[in-house]
């Protein structure tokens, strides 16, 4: 399995230091060594270094990060939702971001920060205007996403920036795995909530397949390389506090794990 | 005045090109002279291109666009909307930028294309927890935007991601105006359309003033430089058609002019 990574050899680099960062870098992770490349997508092209010895970063750096809610029947039920009848979108701002094993910060203006293990597409090219039936070609992998949400925010606000937007509120990684070695209808999201398991769901129970909502959302904007797909959560969702663990495995892709601190 | 102003020397670079392009330029204005700086905030640098000569682009290149919602009392009444006891807040995603001059493109999805003429606030300092009075320590300067709005999207999605969020349907510029060289309280926002006026507001009727809302946000999220913040309208929005010029002009900073186009 190919696993692309972004990192810093420097441990105090922060989850939103931008590419063009001197301390940012793309790689390989082969067994316990990183590989520097020219890009996400590039070849090898440096020395090894122990993994052991960067600080792994969100492993992609979005111009935007585009999300769909109640993507899944039994989530939009457990919320008390209606099923969306075409892709519930909204924005999370890059400023979310934050890879595994970063904390989680749970912020003073909301009571109920909940977690969405979810399925990330990374797009690989521009993409505007795509047939749903050519979506692999505009999606370079996957990754893991952690869509944190402050239930209450949601509720009260109406529009979703502050619920879905909170620094640290978008944990993605550890790394992007290729979409050509995935076979994306065999993957399944599941979320352990302190070791007990909380969400179990396969993608087979999407609402909108990535083909649909790329063709939805490519008909309005246009998607860049690195950009990010949220592709909705199972069932299962429920609040975290601080001193939580939360981890969204995705087998065959990665798990993604961060602790809960008071901000 | 100041006129910093983001450009290049290739007229059929996009209005999207990243700061990272080596076609994308920042620099300064003098009559019809662009002469190149460092960066948004730099000194001049270069020798002096004719301001005919380039294109100039949305003069900052934001990581996010967050945008206060009915900051007018009169405009949340125009539309039948309760008057904010917060700012209502949403983004519009950077894929969504052009530059004065450029075609604001009617999409198929929409047959309400609304014009929204605003004051931006251009960050100019990273910006987290800012205390409302404070505000102008974290922005640079100020710009013209005109928030293009799908008014039956946003009744009919709820999320306004895709009213919002098209691409062409966050115009903005010419140029940013330094904040130390304007009086906040005097400015005037005035939308012809077609060379008919259609609003025309005082700054000092928004609900939330800038410092109220750079300290809401930064409550909870991290601006970064270049950040952009769209104050809100005033009354007198209205429809858009195929063929129509919409421009926003804000007296002290500058006019924004754009022709409707069918996508």
């Amino acid at each position: 399995m190919t696993r692309h990574v972004r990192y810093s050899h420097n441990k105090r680099t922060e989850p939103t230091a931008p590419d063009s960062s001197p301390l940012v870098h793309y790689g390989l992770i082969d067994g316990g060594t990183v590989y520097e490349t020219e890009s996400m997508y590039g070849g090898e092209k440096g020395e090894g270094v122990p993994l052991s010895d960067v600080r792994l970063l969100p492993p992609v750096c979005p111009t935007k990060i585009v999300c769909v809610g109640r993507n899944y029947v039994d989530h939009a039920k457990e919320l008390g939702n209606p099923v969306p009848v075409e892709p519930l979108l909204f924005y999370k701002p890059p400023s979310s971001l934050v890879a595994s094993g970063d904390d989680i910060v749970y912020p003073p203006i909301t009571e109920q920060v909940s977690f969405e293990g979810e399925v990330g597409l990374v797009i690989g090219r521009r993409a505007r205007d795509v047939a749903a039936e050519d979506w692999k070609q505009y999606v370079y992998g996957y990754t893991v996403i952690n869509d944190i949400t402050g239930r209450d925010l949601q509720k009260k606000d109406g529009q979703w920036a502050r619920a879905k937007g909170c620094d640290t509120f978008c944990p993605v990684g550890p790394w992007v795995v290729p979409q050509r070695e995935v076979e994306f209808e065999t993957l399944h999201i599941r979320t352990w909530h302190n070791g007990e398991l909380k969400q179990d769901g396969s993608v087979r129970d999407m609402i909108f397949s990535p083909g649909v909502i790329i063709a939805y959302i490519t008909q309005f904007l246009t998607l860049e390389p690195g950009d990010l797909i949220a592709t909705g959560t199972p069932p299962g969702v429920g609040l975290l506090q601080a001193g939580d663990t939360i981890r969204v495995e995705i087998e065959g892709i990665g798990a993604l794990e961060n602790k809960v601190i008071r901000g």
